[in-house]
């Protein structure tokens, strides 16, 4: 399971300031776990591992199947909640090189979630004359990007198989019940699949929002759904400071307090790059309000201990870091030995580049304490479907919780409505005329 | 020419506040121009457009067309410095799916920027049997990821070629005369190109380092450079706030006075999220220390506007925005009608996808700046190598400029050595067996 390391956040944060938050952390489990906090229509996630919907996850697989059998390419039309969770998840475990890479799965192209002419024009080239499926992912259907790109990659997908055979090829993620999408779905019988009402989009990732996409990549859903479980089981009732997620949740409040205003989620290992923008997504909107909440920023190292590392060890001292370390690769790399030894390294010849990676870890670790940058680890076995769906969980529970200690609704997002207002009235919608005035006379 | 309006800043910074910022300014420009700051050693990239080696730019181009016409794939090695400003560049003006795409340009993959065991494998695979060239890109040599990676890729090209024709498939950008490389080069008789002295690592993308692989990918580096030269023909010597530059310079150092922590770089462009990562080197390693200087953090919009948007219109009021805005897109995507309009589109029927972004980054800066986001707003034409050249070029001069405004010296990196010296440490490296006794009581 997932160990949490706060010997290097000690020099930071004194024990009675952790055992005072550890109060905090235990209250605000407990508004979380009995449902009686703000925003607990949005609760649904918390038993997911265990508690969905079997003949639709039974549903997601064979058209998983289907998909696998018919298409070399899958366009995934959503944005937010609806893109970020099956991208993270796809570049984790597959590579953020999958399209890339020599196999017997269908490329994944992510569509929907830019207004970018050039972008979505790039999606449609690469898709090329290949068979391929659309699953668009919307709560509403109404949302702008992913309708528009739903109404171009439609258009395309009819012209090019004729309205029956298009009908076939597209999969719906959207309401059970109501919406434009669910209407259409029920219209033109494509298969749809459910986004719950009480599931909110960044909590999305194991509902079929991030497993259909993610099971046509070729991963397995169940082993995913059982590290979700394990994680569920393990931390959802354990009520001290003995589990992981509490930890977290306390040591992160504790920096905040401290005067701590930007956290950095870092990790290895280049394909956890897309965890990094799904956590912020995560943690960003669930606690980005009433003026609160730590920033959310991700690094990729070494690569940016080359770039940023400069600013982490000396700058602002306003952040801290969460780092992930893999214990496992998958592969082996010994390092060879160079007669010429120009470069200076023969002293790792021999040497597993593994280890060199974990002398930086724990090198960079005590070089930015000492910089005055406490620094949380989370430690996990290898990248693989169960630790993934462990970790996906641990974050969720996490942001429940730390939501709540902030003293925050951590399921909703109103600010996210604001330049969409503005966007709708600039646009000319019906039903902004006021606003509109009021925009112009600004522009 | 570029574009910075301050106009929503006006709110946030008094024109007082400005009016005095124009003198540091002002001094800090001459500071740079008259070569007498901390860190003059290092002020080759002011001329670089103009005044780079003309004999070395036709050898760049013609290895590009020998590695275009002998290899299916480069293999970039570099890290830092050695590797964001050449991906930046052909994510921004190829793809970031530039290896995806149907083209008669090799493949490129970036190399030791890394210690993942499996992101070094991977590599390896995705370049499989086809030929292919490398670039090892270092000062020195020794910089430990590159030089992993070239021990591994150096063996593997001369396994596959033999020692003799795999000398003419290894390009060496090094020292102009010393260090481990250099001397490598000179004696396997590497065809070699030259990190000058005079640049540092975050300044150095317009120099052979980015401009190789830049050329190879079939960028057209003489307009990239022409850009850079309209660049600091129209910015390095105007001492006015007229100038664009200033403009950048004032507006960003006010914000941090007034209590900004954070600046976001966004553009509503997905090509342009590697620039943001070398924007993030540049500015955060050059400013970041002496516990001083703006944490740079960037988005994609919108797709981050469903991710970052609520922290940004509603989180701790410690940030504000710096927006890259296209005015022209290169295709054109009409929104059609749809006879049923489920998705409540159709008032959107018959206009540009363009039009729609144009109101979205309209709307988005009025409701940022309601939120209490300030927003710089930098426009540029069209993404070409012109403008490139010429964004790159005002960034780098605006970096100079602000790091002696902040009172920093903007071309050291003193605080990247920290973390190499104890992994070294740790890794038992001859020479380091104090330190390392004193980090293992520690851990």
């Amino acid at each position: 399971m997932i160990k949490v390391d706060l010997s290097s956040i000690s020099s930071f944060v004194p024990q009675t300031q952790l055992d005072a938050m550890a109060s905090r952390v235990a209250a605000a489990h407990e508004t979380l776990a009995s449902g009686s906090g703000e925003g607990n229509d949005f609760l649904g996630w918390r038993e997911l591992p265990v508690n969905y919907d079997k003949e639709e996850f039974a549903r997601i697989k064979a058209a998983a199947h289907k998909i696998q059998s018919d298409s070399k390419a899958l366009v995934v039309i959503g944005i937010g909640g609806s893109y970020l969770g099956a991208r993270a998840v796809i570049d984790l475990l597959k590579s953020p090189n999958y399209n890339l890479k020599q196999k017997d799965t269908p490329d994944i192209f992510f569509a929907g979630n830019t207004l970018s002419t050039d972008a979505v024009l790039e999606v449609l080239e690469l898709v090329g004359d290949r068979d391929y499926s659309i699953n668009i992912i919307s709560k509403s259907g109404t949302t702008t990007e992913p309708a528009v790109a739903f109404r171009i990659f439609k258009a395309h997908l009819e012209h090019k198989y004729g309205k029956e055979e298009a009908r076939k090829r597209i999969y719906c993620t959207t309401d059970a019940a109501r919406g434009a999408l669910k209407s259409l779905a029920d219209a033109e019988g494509y298969e749809s699949f459910v986004v719950p009402d009480n599931v909110g989009g960044r909590y999305s990732v194991l509902t079929a929002v991030g497993l259909l996409p993610i099971a046509v990549a070729g991963i397995d859903i169940d082993e995913m759904m059982a590290g979700a479980a394990d994680a569920m089981h393990a931390y959802a009732d354990d009520r001290s400071m003995e589990n992981p997620v509490w930890k977290y949740v306390a040591a992160r409040n504790c920096l905040y307090e401290n005067g701590k205003k930007v956290e950095i989620l870092g990790s290895y290992e280049p394909c956890f790059r897309f965890m990094g923008e799904w956590w912020k997504q995560l943690y960003g909107e669930s606690e980005g309000k009433d003026g609160k909440g730590l920033f959310p920023a991700s690094v990729e190292f070494t690569a940016d201990l080359h770039s940023m590392g400069q600013y982490i060890q000396d700058g602002e001292r306003v952040l801290f870091e969460t780092i992930i370390r893999y214990a496992n690769p998958h592969g082996q790399v010994v390092i060879g030995e160079d007669a010429d030894n120009v470069d200076g390294l023969n002293f790792l010849a021999g040497k597993d580049l593994h280890f060199v990676c974990e002398q930086a870890i724990r090198g960079t670790r005590l070089a930015h304490v000492d910089g005055g940058v406490p620094n949380i680890l989370l430690e996990l076995d290898s990248i693989n479907a169960r630790t993934t769906g462990e970790l996906i969980y641990f974050f969720e529970l996490a942001c429940g919780i730390s939501g709540y200690v902030l003293g925050v609704n951590p399921f909703n997002q109103p600010g996210v409505e604001a330049y969409k207002k503005n966007m709708f009235a600039l646009l000319d919608k019906p039903g902004y005329s006021d606003l509109r005035e009021q925009l112009l006379s600004r522009l």
